[in-house]
């Protein structure tokens, strides 16, 4: 839930030719560059999967992108751990 | 593109109910992971939003699956700007 006194940004953005009404409580700059990040991955991957539909599309876009934020997980997890095992505690 | 002498698993997920064929050069239990991360996301995004489109409800999730991944982004950044500030260089 947000909190009543924080400022709700809606704004409309083009994702892959359809538009979205989009609300969150943070700059609408950084609504649009999630948006377009999206947008860029879903019409990179219609040109290259031109028989999907827009929604398995769409679903292939969620996909990489959880990939991509599973890989830097395990990335910062283990940066922590390497220098945990620099700098042991006790 | 893969290296022909990497194994590539293809395998079927379901996502919000709709039938996938994946296949990639990562263990299958990776892709199992990857692709029940999306469909909880679907169907949570589904619940709360019924009246949405399974494509617009696909869009909603990798909306908000870029959302964590600029935040963790962020987060690593401002974590390697930290050690940079504690141990400068030269």
């Amino acid at each position: 839930m947000e909190k009543a006194t924080e400022k709700i940004n809606s704004i409309k953005v083009k994702i892959n030719g359809e538009d979205y009404y989009i609300k969150g409580a943070v700059p609408e700059e950084y609504i649009e560059r999630v948006a377009s990040y999206v947008d860029e991955k879903m019409v990179d991957l219609s040109r290259s999967h031109q028989k999907l539909s827009p929604a398995r599309i769409a679903v292939l876009a969620a996909l990489n992108i959880t990939d991509e934020l599973f890989k830097l997980k395990q990335e910062y997890d283990e940066f922590l751990n390497m220098l945990e095992s620099e700098n042991p505690k006790g």
